[in-house]
């Protein structure tokens, strides 16, 4: 393990992904990357006896899966480390309560599906771990009763405004595994650019991103094109353009490769998706299904996946506190079959 | 780094202490433990918009407090690591967002402050920083109002109820420093006893610091007279007695070494005090004071904070959940003066 620069890890014995597991909701389902879900719900949730239970089974059982997949028991997994948009992390603590192993919840909004790959490859490669099971969840409608409006009050929401994914996406990692490598973490600092709208998420999040993925490629003396893809987590639409604008502005064109898992998770003509997805489970979900996928089907060698969390609070947000963002970035490769 | 048993990860490069800041609240400056605090408020919090904003203020100001006492400037912090009880770690997220260094958000309530020096030594040991800034903040008159009821309403709480600390404790943690080394963090597992009262963390914790000192004994060989100090965050009296009784069903007396921090800050008499204090600055305010000062002095040799927290979620609470709670433990040592 080495740090490059000023805020890059790199994971030198490149833990791999051994397996992953995605559940996606019913809108999400219905989009362009319903497919690549492991499963798709034909409902939202799961019909328990609350949003938040319908969340906390969502994560559950993605951590089974993900597990099931992989042939490895819960006992054999060193560290759980995940997190989720609802205050006090009750998706993760409370989904995954009867798994047996040492967890750690940690939260940057909708970054925290990389902050958590971080922090895996940083335990495997300083060997104070075998296995980690890492991942996010988010629900449509805890998210909205949480941050705006219950779902059932039925507000009208602006175009700027994101959807929040349902869903969970996760990844066991290991010393060995699959050909796909975790190579590098960027850890973002917080940016705050003054926009005070829970509605305008991609507007407060493109300087983080901008900050983090400037970072990353100071720090490991890349370029953009030494990337087949760079997809950040959920700026959608409207930050997606404000990021190629701030890009542009320093000399940068990423072209076609910069992407965004808000984006790729929704077709535009979705019922109320505005702007695209958002959510900690957006990034996971696309991550951990269809980016990965593409390395592992050889049609990618390199990715850059950089998740943005708007640190927005339900009680700043009412003191009219404006919304500090992050962004932090993971690098996936392709190698050779496991070393 | 190497990992012990299970849960434990050992940090040979042993990082060091380089120094520590304290700000406490009004009520806790007047308790036993006064005299050992940096700053202590006359009046709780600092006096702004709203008490979020005070506990938001506290925390920034700790930490300019702790970098100042090193000498080491913001630039030369390679990671921020943190939490508070508020949602969406405001008061560590807001409060810190003028820092410049790349930031680490967590959350395990009152564990917080565990969790964040078992990753400030996984980062430090691993070579991906030199200087890492970790701490946590509580207010009691955010956490009242956000887990229970506003302070305002004057709610009569009962004998089991613990007081929310005011105040924030950081450390500045480096490859050298002073004579005080962290050794060892053992990770938690999530306990879920099925208590669901929040007047009654002590009970709902105590389980789980029963499960991390046990799971820290069995990976590091070592018994519980290898320690001159094992401080629980904060069981209070009430979760301390219960620690014991547990702690004795196995065949172990842990004897005075075994003490709480939400018993150390306050004396029994301090009014509304009940069973003890609380809150996420409740372990990291008496162990970046009194605590490592004792093996500063050479009074102790080498101690176990095992940090407590009770996952209680304000949804989950109201929805009749139980609450899961964890503990995360680290070790501190006395080495020869920085190596």
């Amino acid at each position: 393990m080495s740090k490059l620069g000023k805020q890059t890890w790199w994971f030198q014995s490149e833990p791999r992904v051994v397996t992953t597991g995605t559940i996606a909701g019913r809108i999400e389902s219905e989009g362009p990357l319903g497919s690549w879900f492991d499963i798709r719900l034909d409902k939202d949730g799961m019909q328990s006896h609350s949003w938040e239970q319908d969340e906390q089974a969502l994560f559950n059982q993605t951590a089974i899966l993900t597990l099931q997949k992989s042939g490895i028991s819960p006992r054999q997994v060193d560290l759980l480390i995940g997190g989720d948009l609802n205050a006090q992390l009750s998706g993760f603590y409370f989904g995954l309560r009867d798994l047996p192993s040492p967890s750690l919840g940690i939260y940057s909004a909708c970054s925290s599906s990389t902050e958590a790959l971080a922090l895996a490859g940083l335990a495997l490669d300083g060997g104070v771990a075998q296995y980690v099971l890492t991942g996010t969840s988010s629900h449509n409608s805890t998210a909205e009763r949480q941050f705006r409006y219950p779902t059932e009050y039925g507000v009208q929401r602006p175009p700027t405004a994101q959807r929040t994914v349902t869903g969970a996406g996760m990844a066991l990692l290991g010393k060995t595994g699959s050909e796909i490598a975790l190579t590098a973490a960027t850890i973002g600092r917080v940016v705050d650019y003054g926009i005070t709208s829970p509605w305008e998420f991609g507007a407060a999040m493109a300087p983080a991103a901008e900050d983090t993925i400037i970072a990353h490629l100071q720090d490991t003396g890349r370029n953009l094109e030494d990337y087949d893809c760079i997809a950040t987590g959920d700026l959608g639409h409207i930050g997606h353009k404000i990021l190629r604008d701030l890009l542009h502005n320093r000399g940068l064109d990423p072209g076609h490769r910069l992407t965004d898992c808000g984006i790729l998770i929704y077709r535009p003509d979705q019922p109320e998706v505005f702007s695209g997805g958002s959510g900690a489970a957006c990034s996971s979900l696309v991550t951990f299904s269809y980016l990965l996928h593409q390395l592992q089907f050889g049609r990618w060698r390199r990715i850059l996946v950089a998740a943005t969390g708007a640190l927005l609070s339900t009680v700043a947000a009412q003191q009219g506190e404006t919304i500090p963002s992050i962004c932090h970035a993971v690098t996936f490769e392709r190698k050779d079959a496991s070393s």
